[in-house]
C-alpha cells in the first residue's frame, strides 16, 4: 500500500481525495497496489466530511512519517508550497502538484533535489489542467525536435473571447459574466492580463527545449485590449481571436510569446470554444498534433494529478527523469520574431504604416477606421511603428 | 548501446532508421545511451542506402543474435510478422509495432508472451498513426473510468468525406483522387468499408476496457454508399459527414461501431479535415479530450514507433505493463444500442417510418425525397424499420 499526503484540500486537493476514493477499484488494478489517503494537510476542519479524519494543522505530522510516500501539493501559493515541497523531496518523499506557481519559479531546482534523493518530482496538473500533455511531451516525443507549441492555455479568456466571438458581446460584460460564473477571480489579472498562460507557456517550453525558459522572460500581452469592434474585423478576414501562449525552437533560440492572436478556420485552434484548452505540438518527425480537453475545472485537474500519484506510486524508490535543466535557454530577441499584424487605424491614412512595413490588405469593417494586414515583418521594426504612429493605431493583432 | 532491428524496409520501417539516424543526439540524451540500428530485415537488397549493409534477408540472424535488444516489426501482414514478433518475445527480446492487424488479431496473447519472458510488446503507431493515444490511454488515464472513445481513425476516408464536404466532389472522384495521390489502395476496401478503423477501435477499446474486443465482433459499415446528396442535407444541418469508429462502455458492456455519422460543428471533431485523424477520449472524471494529428505518413507513424523503441530501451529487460487482458469483452446488443438516425426517404410519404420512430425533424434539399431525423431508437428497432421500407429508404446516417 502506498500512503499519499494531500496539502490542501481545496477545489483541486478534494478533487484528488474524491478520485482516489470513487475510483479505487480501477486504480488498484493498475497500480497492483492500493493508494490510501493518510493526511490532509489544512488550516481548517472539514466535519461531516468522508476525510474529516485525515486532517491534521501541523506538516511535520507528515513530513516526519516515515510510512507517507507521495506528497499531493494542491496548496497554492508560491512559498510556503515550495518550502514543503522540498523538504518533502528531501526525505525521499515523491511530490506532484498542480501548481504552476511553483513549477514555474521553481522547476528545475525541484527536479534536481529529487533526482539527488531518489524520488521525483511530477506537474502534469500544472498546464492544461485534464489535458494529458506534460507526460506526451516527454514519453510520446522522446525522440522529436519539437519545433513549436502553440496553445490555448487559459479557460478564462477563451470563455470570454468566445462569447465575444459568437455573441457580439462586450468585454466588460463577459468579464462580468465569467466572474459570476466563477471562472475569473474578482481581481482577474491573472487570467486577462495573460500572466496564467506565460507560466504555463513557460514551463512546456522549459521541457521541450530540456533547458529553463524563465515566465519573466516571456512578453506578455492580455486580451483587456479587444473589444467587439476587433472582433467584426475578424469575421470579415474568416478568423477568430484567441488568447495564445506560443514558443518556437528558432535554431537553439527561444522564441516565447503570449498575445492574443487571429487565427482562421484550418488551424485546429479555432473551433475551441468555451473553457477548453488546447495544446499543438509540431515536432520535426510527427508532424502537427494536437492535444484538447477541460484546462480548470475540480475533476478534471484532479484527474491529472492522480495520473501523476499512479505513476509516482509504480515508480516508488526511484527517480522519473525529466527532461528540464537547470540552465537558461538562450531567447530570441525581438529583432528574430516575425509576424504578420493586423493594425487599426484612425481614419484611413496609412502612410505611416507603409513606411515601416509592407501592406498586404486592407478592411473596412467599422466607420470611420480602417484595418491593415502587413506583410511579415519583426517585432523591433513594428514596436518602432507603433510608437511613431500612436495617434492614429487605434489596435493591433498579430496573426497567425 | 541498445541494438535495433528492424523488421521490413518499406514505408514506415524506413522512417523509423532515418528518425534514429537524424534524431540521433537528441535521442540520445533522452535515453542516456545509443540505439544502434544492427540489422535490417527485408527481401529487397537497397544499394545505395545509408542502411545497405545492415540489410539481411535472414530471420534467424536476428532471432538468434543475444545482442538484439529490440524488434522493430514494420512489414505488414500477419502471419508472418505475428510469427516473427512472437519468437522474439519468447527470446526475451522486446518488440514494437506499427501492424494493427497482428495487435488487434494477436494483441492479447503476445502481451502475455511479452510478460512471461519479461520484456514487452508497445504498439503506440498501431492507432492514428503520430497522435500520442495508446501510451496516454494507460498512463495519462491509469485512474479513469473510460466511458467512451470516439475516432476519426482513417486519413483516406477522412480526406475524401472533407472534399465531398467542402468541394462538393462526387464519391467516386475523390477515390480516384485518393488513389491518384497514393492515400487509397487500387484496391481500397480496407479503407472505405471501414476495415482499418474497425481494427484500431478494437485495439483502443480493449486497451481502455481492459478485456478484449474482437474487431470480429464490431459492427462496420464503410463510406460507400455516401453521396453529394447526403452532404447537401448536412449542410442545411449546419452538420458534417463523418467516418467514426466509436465505443461506449455501457455499465460493463461494450458498444463498439464504425460507421458514417453526422456531427455538429461544436463537436471538436467537425474540424479534422483531410488526412488528419483525432480521438475523443472520455474519462469519467477527466470529462472529453482529444488527440489530433496526422494519422498516416511515413515520418508521423515512424516518429509514433519511435517512442516505443525510447521506452522499451529504457524499460530493458523489464516488462512495460498494457492493461489488456485476453478475456472476451461483453458486448452490447443491437438492443442496448440508441442513436438518432437520419433517413432520406424516395417521395413525401413518412408514415412507413412514423409506425417505428418518433420524428424530430424533416428537411428538404433535394428534389424527389425529403431527409427525416429520428428521436433516440434502438439500432434493432431501426434494423427493422429499415427492411420494412427497404423500397422507399435511399440512405441513412446515425446522428452524434
Amino acid at each position: 500500500m502506498k500512503q499519499v499526503a494531500i496539502l490542501g484540500y481545496g477545489t483541486v486537493g478534494s478533487g484528488v481525495a474524491q478520485i482516489l476514493e470513487d475510483n479505487k477499484e480501477i486504480i488498484k488494478k493498475r497500480t497492483s497496489e492500493e493508494i490510501n489517503v493518510k493526511y490532509i494537510l489544512d488550516l481548517r476542519d472539514f466535519p461531516g466530511d468522508i476525510f474529516e479524519k485525515k486532517v491534521v494543522h501541523d506538516y511535520s505530522i507528515i513530513v516526519n512519517d516515515p510510512e507517507v510516500d507521495i506528497v499531493v501539493e494542491t496548496m497554492g501559493g508560491i512559498d510556503i508550497a515550495y518550502k514543503f515541497t522540498k523538504e518533502a523531496l528531501l526525505k525521499g518523499k515523491s511530490v506532484c502538484t498542480s501548481n504552476k506557481a511553483v513549477v514555474a519559479e521553481h522547476g528545475p531546482e525541484l527536479l534536481k533535489t529529487a533526482k539527488d534523493n531518489s524520488c521525483s518530482y511530477l506537474f502534469e496538473a500544472s498546464v492544461g489542467g485534464g489535458i494529458p500533455i506534460i507526460r506526451p511531451l516527454y514519453t510520446s516525443f522522446p525522440g522529436e525536435k519539437v519545433e513549436e507549441i502553440v496553445g490555448i492555455l487559459n479557460g478564462t479568456t477563451n470563455f470570454m473571447l468566445t462569447k465575444m466571438d459568437e455573441e457580439g458581446c462586450k468585454y466588460d460584460d463577459v468579464l462580468k459574466e465569467a466572474q459570476a460564473k466563477g471562472y475569473a477571480e474578482q481581481n482577474p489579472e491573472a487570467d486577462v492580463c495573460g500572466h496564467d498562460a506565460c507560466r504555463k507557456i513557460a514551463i512546456l517550453t522549459s521541457l521541450s527545449m530540456g533547458k529553463t525558459v524563465y515566465y519573466q522572460d516571456v512578453k506578455t500581452e492580455g486580451i483587456t485590449n479587444i473589444t467587439k469592434a476587433d472582433f467584426e474585423y475578424a469575421k470579415k478576414l474568416g478568423r477568430s481571436i484567441k488568447l495564445l501562449g506560443m514558443s518556437k525552437n528558432l535554431d537553439g533560440k527561444c522564441l516565447a510569446l503570449v498575445a492574443p492572436f487571429m487565427i482562421d478556420a484550418k488551424n485546429p485552434l479555432y473551433s475551441v470554444r468555451d473553457v477548453f484548452n488546447a495544446v499543438c505540438v509540431k515536432g520535426n518527425m510527427v508532424g502537427d498534433t494536437m492535444f484538447y480537453g477541460q484546462g480548470a475545472g475540480k475533476l478534471a485537474t484532479a484527474s491529472a494529478v492522480v495520473s501523476d500519484v499512479i505513476d509516482l506510486a509504480k515508480n516508488a524508490g526511484k527517480n522519473i527523469e525529466c527532461p528540464w535543466e537547470d540552465i537558461k535557454a538562450d531567447m530570441a530577441t525581438d529583432a528574430e520574431k516575425k509576424f504578420k499584424y493586423f493594425i487599426r487605424v484612425k481614419g484611413k491614412d496609412i502612410k505611416g504604416i507603409e513606411q515601416f512595413a509592407g501592406v498586404e490588405n486592407t478592411i473596412e469593417a467599422v466607420d470611420g477606421e480602417i484595418g491593415v494586414i502587413t506583410s511579415i515583418m519583426s517585432e523591433d521594426k513594428f514596436m518602432e511603428m507603433k510608437e511613431k504612429n500612436a495617434d492614429s493605431i487605434l489596435n493591433y493583432i498579430r496573426i497567425l
